[in-house]
């Protein structure tokens, strides 16, 4: 039987992947502090190896399969991080990645799948398509399926980075992370509030796709229907794993609006210099929204990622 | 009389100025190492105060005003990230920063300068006009005009980035840094050739302003004429002082095409998730062009700045 990972679990995590993973920096902006009137501190995930936290989930469960499992290689569904972390994660290893994405997924999510050495099988873009591709290579290949968060091997893996936030910055008031499909968020939320149970965790999720908003609120998971946010990799449902220790450890989920997280965005940018995407700055977005009481104290805010598709502004640069 | 700071003055400048800046991290990138075939070690001014270099120089001339020169004000005549500089720098130490600004400077870098507290006079676009207008500013008020890079001043406190840099990263082949008035190219040379006489020290520029190559080949200042870049920090001519020490300490001088500076900028997003702007991508431009033998190096990169417009970028992605 499956347990959820406790603290003790998650650092086992994190000594398997330490050798895989960069251990991200924290950095902090005296302007955004000013705009905040908070001190914040950012852990720069978007600057881990495939540009985002993924990374460390994947190679959590790639690393402790057995040479058994290993062997048949590995298969998910994904048009986003996971796909580009797990292709990464089995190319490391040394055994297959069948990546099953829709047709209609961007090009240069292809083109990081493929640069990682992922094996594409296309398919419709629905769900049912999906799963029934990722089902027809399990049954040809015997791949093990690596669910993109509903997966306590990559809960744990995720919590890794929060394990990191806490050893560098201490005395943390909120810890603020993205919520999608919650493997972050649970992740995190089982380390911060095993380290420092004071800690106030909060989850931050686009008000167009706030099914875990609803889903905290009422107890049941709401699924996300037609999600419309600019946070592309925040569209996904809770799952009932993730959706578990949610209801557990964090403290409060926080909606905000479409131009709020492009305002937080583009800020990120120009203050900070760094690149980061839409999913990222929503927990900058929930800082600044003035719907958290954070003023005056140490918040924590969890960059998840950067890869973002800016082709169009570079080709327009000569024009 | 004025002497060509040494090393020793330039450290001099660095502890002067110690407490106001950010001592920049220094970053590394597999996949571009990988397609250098060499060692990248990326110096990372685009995260300096005000977003670039400059902060470094203004800072140590604001500080070593005498108290009555300093009561008058200093002013400048900049479009770009100098005068965001020199106001900062002023604003610290309490004085008046008057900065003159053509009246077609973008509306991004006039509200940096306002956003410092600058007292920005604006003039016709052409350097007769910036150079009345400064002129008019000091016969009226006696403040003390500290030019964007032609004063040692300046150029000490542009070595510091070198000195900190060299500091963290032993032994390296080449060090590059962007070459425009010269300021940040001629204080580099004096530290780390000072520190390390083996160090190739390489100036780069657009090819499309390659008024510092032809410079450097012909032994004689040649002006910039309608230099038409991308990299709009470096369309300026060289001074008789940067000149001189260029000469006496630069190795080379590589030039790079429009082409592969906006390719450069956009493998440094991709890749180390990273804001710059496209004066500082001419250093990577000039490490993958080819025409530098770095194979197997260790070689410095100094990324200026990071100020670039992006609101076009960010006011397009909720269309």
């Amino acid at each position: 039987m499956e347990i959820v990972p406790d603290l003790s679990k998650i650092r086992e995590a994190h000594h398997r992947i330490l050798s895989q993973i960069h251990v991200t920096p924290v950095l902090t902006c005296e302007s955004l502090n000013e705009l905040a009137g908070a001190d914040l501190f950012f852990k720069c995930e978007n600057m881990q190896k495939v540009g985002a936290f993924k990374f460390r989930g994947a190679s959590n469960a790639v690393i402790t399969l057995s040479r058994k499992d290993a062997a048949s290689g590995v298969v998910t569904h994904s048009s986003g991080n996971h796909a580009a972390a797990l292709a990464l994660a089995a190319k490391r290893r040394g055994i297959n990645a069948h990546i099953v994405m829709p047709r209609n997924a961007p090009a240069v999510k292809i083109a990081a799948v493929k640069n990682y050495g992922g094996m594409i099988t296309f398919c419709e873009p629905t769900l049912e398509a999906r799963e029934n591709t990722a089902d027809a290579i399990i049954a040809d290949t015997g791949a093990v399926f690596i669910h993109p968060y509903n997966d306590y091997r990559i809960i744990a893996g995720q919590g890794t980075a929060a394990l990191e936030f806490l050893d560098v910055v201490e005395d943390l008031d909120y810890l603020l992370a993205p919520v999608g499909g919650g493997g972050l968020l649970s992740g995190t939320a089982i380390s911060a509030k095993s380290i420092q149970s004071s800690i106030q965790v909060i989850g931050c999720e686009p008000q167009n796709a706030d099914d875990a908003y609803h889903s905290y609120k009422t107890g049941k998971i709401v699924p996300s229907v037609n999600p419309d946010t600019i946070a592309d990799g925040l569209k996904t449902s809770l799952g009932d794993k993730t959706f578990a220790i949610i209801r557990k450890y964090v403290d409060d989920i926080v909606l905000v609006q479409e131009q709020e997280i492009v305002t937080a965005m583009q800020l990120i940018y120009e203050r900070m210099k760094i690149v980061v995407e839409p999913s990222s700055s929503v927990v900058l977005a929930a800082a600044l929204c003035g719907r958290l009481n954070i003023s005056g104290k140490k918040v924590g805010l969890i960059l998840s990622g950067g890869n973002v598709d800016m082709s169009h502004f570079f080709s327009s640069l000569l024009d």
